[in-house]
């Protein structure tokens, strides 16, 4: 297989003027901006890499008018890079200045909830809020969630198959989705917005799109699957006697009570210390432990879920399975325990964060946080990292706080933390994909015949490469 | 898009006789079958339709010499069958007599569980049973089951997405995978092994190759997730009122428990008298109904998940939700109510079966029913049809006997049901697949934009069209 790249597009055939001028005819001149019409959320995304004013940005309103504006771009060699609430972690949506930018937010709201079918068609403008907020009125549940919601849009949670806080009970973006509208590279419209949870006519295309981060076609619009409202949730925080154990509880709780084991966080003592000194709480446990969970019970059934679950942890506890636990009595409570995990959302302020997203097969994740750390104190002595992740999910989470290693280059962190990864066949990127930031370590965790693979795909779908150039490949 | 077809692959430029020679040399003369060394088995698949000796049949033991086998063909531009258990009811795995068969079933054996990844690592010649009981001995459950279990291969499940028994709980064949082994028209091995649930670094390629039926690569190997074992299992069969009552039951049931309902099997009175005639037994209610709906709950608890769901019954019935409900009260009840909805087993053997796999949303399920009952009779009096479904998975089975319309041309009947269908978004095939079958009918469920995306990714990935050509396309 021959590797195609971004390098064998030709250069723009139209200059950009007359470009803007037809996108104008197609959209109206109120749907492209351009110069100081564009604001700073067009710029860059939640890393803040960067910031960049596009060419233009487009807003168009429908399917059509993306067809529209996509085949003009496609006739003129002209990059294009899909927008959505540009609350990325990989630079997957900031634009260069020679690229238009194509918002898809006025191309938003939910078009209809089939209790029947239990699914939710909408734009891939909605943010991912309005579409849990819709299912909530209509008695269901969207799976999908993540600290984002509010901002975040489905268009951009499916392209980059994002993950979140169910996806241990429930999956990641791409396992809510039943069917996909997706405008390709030329303007063609691909809808296949089928119900059927059983659909094998061909290649299922969805699937093709769902994490392809923009690079080969643009989606605007979705089906997804709704779950029924789960009644009743219980929230625990246990003390464990290191990873081993804790892999131990989760399958003991997994065979106990399946899915409705709705969160198993994990966190190390230096997590933890430090979510519990930036809460301004105090630990509930005396003394220290070498490994903290917090575990969500989430029941349909509510009658009696609560005593289930503490049963469950008093004979876990009884036989040695674990250290201590404590179990939230009300809503506070839960939200206090859950503040000690959620500590993350002050780490840009109160850090210089070097953030890691990696995953591992469970059994290995233990192992290597013990390597990791005797590695990072050894090349870096003093320096001051947290260690926590969703290991139901095999995703492990690093910060190294920057501040505690004056002078470093955020890069070799990067490259030296990933090199760990290599022989392990871990994954450089479990939930916030690849874009921009991680392009160079791409290689970590594909094999040359997959790269080459993807870029046969790629060029099969959008052989002028302008579909989010510089990303992924 | 250019649409690419088979109709560009060159002849082969190489005498079969020579690629044959070059095959024996790579795999050794036992791994290489012609003439009557070929068995029955390798002819066609469950279908018996139109068998055919294949010009060779491979046997090769490793991905290497699958890898080895692919590079000689290619080379030759010689066809190349993949064969599994050869269970398919749609034609996919039937070879043409100019063909070469790749059968692989020495390429078998399960490599490894990995009980804190609740993972199993298998080849693809290894049986579903096989399997099973290697998930089974290690605590786990695998969750892909159905009725070919004893002959059906794991690759050959992957490759076209099998679907079975236990799609309402834990999802398709598809939803099973964690990482997978294929193997290129050129040869070229694509590893992507990977233990982790979560995992995104570039386009996520297995989903590229589950469900191709084997046009874009040969599956070899596998990381399949193993659930916990649900402890306790319950049958009810329940009489209702129409399907319309059927969705709200299984909303209701959803609600209450979650993906503990294992199984909600609906069946028109004309199949479920059918199947009690058949199995010899006395329906166990009094009358007639208009529907009736055979579900399982199985959980993970036992302690008194019987109690539970017959109490979720016992309000149903109370309620006016159903007519009529009866739990089976043993292993030997249930099996007895199984039996009823497993009649189809006798199908080829009572009746001259033109059967139906198709899906469709789940609300328009039961007036599709009507319509095309009504249709039937009106097109063809006095026949006898049979219609069934897995309504949780938005799939409807219908039979129609072709016994019960003398010199009935089954075409002629395939092209009037699937004809039904388009108007609604449904499609042709919810589990068998397209295969050599249901190719004419294809363009019922998928519109021109989506084949010529499917042609193009076909091309990228085999540009010789070597891999199972006429099939699906």
């Amino acid at each position: 297989m021959t590797l195609h790249n971004d390098a064998t597009a030709q250069p723009c055939t139209a200059p950009l003027s007359a470009t803007l001028d037809a996108l104008r005819d197609a959209l109206g001149d109120n749907a492209v901006r351009v110069g100081e019409q564009i604001g700073e959320r067009a710029m860059t995304d939640w890393t803040r890499h960067a910031p960049t004013r596009p060419a233009a940005v487009l807003l168009p309103r429908t399917t059509d008018e993306v067809a529209r504006a996509l085949a003009i771009c496609h006739a003129a060699y002209q990059p294009v890079v899909p927008q959505g609430g540009m609350t990325g972690l990989a630079g997957g949506a900031i634009a260069r200045a020679t690229d238009i930018a194509l918002s898809l937010e006025r191309l938003s709201g939910v078009e209809e909830i089939d209790s029947a079918s239990a699914t939710l068609t909408v734009r891939a403008g909605t943010t991912l809020q309005t579409a849990q907020e819709a299912a909530a009125e209509a008695g269901f549940e969207l799976a999908l969630d993540l600290g984002a919601r509010g901002s975040c849009q489905i268009g951009g949670n499916l392209a980059t198959n994002a993950g979140g806080n169910r996806v241990i009970q429930s999956g990641t973006a791409r396992d809510q989705v039943l069917g996909l509208e997706v405008v390709l590279a030329n303007g063609e419209v691909l809808s296949s917005l089928g119900k059927m949870v059983k659909n094998n006519t061909g290649y299922d295309l969805k699937h093709w799109f769902i994490g392809s981060e923009g690079t080969l076609g643009v989606i605007t619009r979705a089906v997804l699957r709704l779950h029924p409202q789960r009644a009743a949730r219980h929230t625990a925080l246990v003390a464990l006697d290191g990873y081993d154990a804790a892999v131990s509880l989760l399958r003991r709780l997994s065979t106990r009570f399946g899915n409705d084991i709705g969160a198993f966080e994990i966190m190390w003592p230096d997590f933890y210390d430090f979510g519990v000194k930036l809460t301004g709480a105090r630990s509930p446990f005396d003394g220290a432990h070498s490994l903290y969970a917090l575990i969500e019970h989430a029941s349909f059934d509510a009658s009696d879920s609560g005593e289930r679950f503490a049963a469950a942890l008093t004979d876990a506890l009884d036989e040695g399975a674990m250290r201590d636990a404590v179990i939230a009595q009300s809503v506070a409570d839960a939200r206090a325990l859950w503040a000690i995990r959620e500590c993350t959302a002050e780490f840009p302020v109160r850090l210089d964060p070097i953030n890691f997203d990696v995953s591992l097969p469970i059994g290995a994740i233990g192992a290597f946080v013990e390597r990791c750390r005797a590695a990072l104190d050894a090349r870096w002595p003093g320096n001051e990292s947290y260690f926590f992740g969703h290991i139901g999910d095999s995703n492990l989470h690093v910060t190294v706080d920057g501040h505690s290693i004056p002078g470093v280059d955020h890069h070799a962190v990067y490259a030296f933390v990933y090199d760990m990864l290599g022989p392990l066949h871990g994954s450089v990127s479990a939930e916030h994909g690849i874009g921009l930031l991680k392009r160079e370590f791409l290689p970590i965790s594909r094999s040359s015949a997959e790269l080459a693979a993807m870029a046969a795909i790629r060029h099969a779908l959008d052989p002028r490469g302008i579909l989010n150039p510089g990303k992924l490949f």
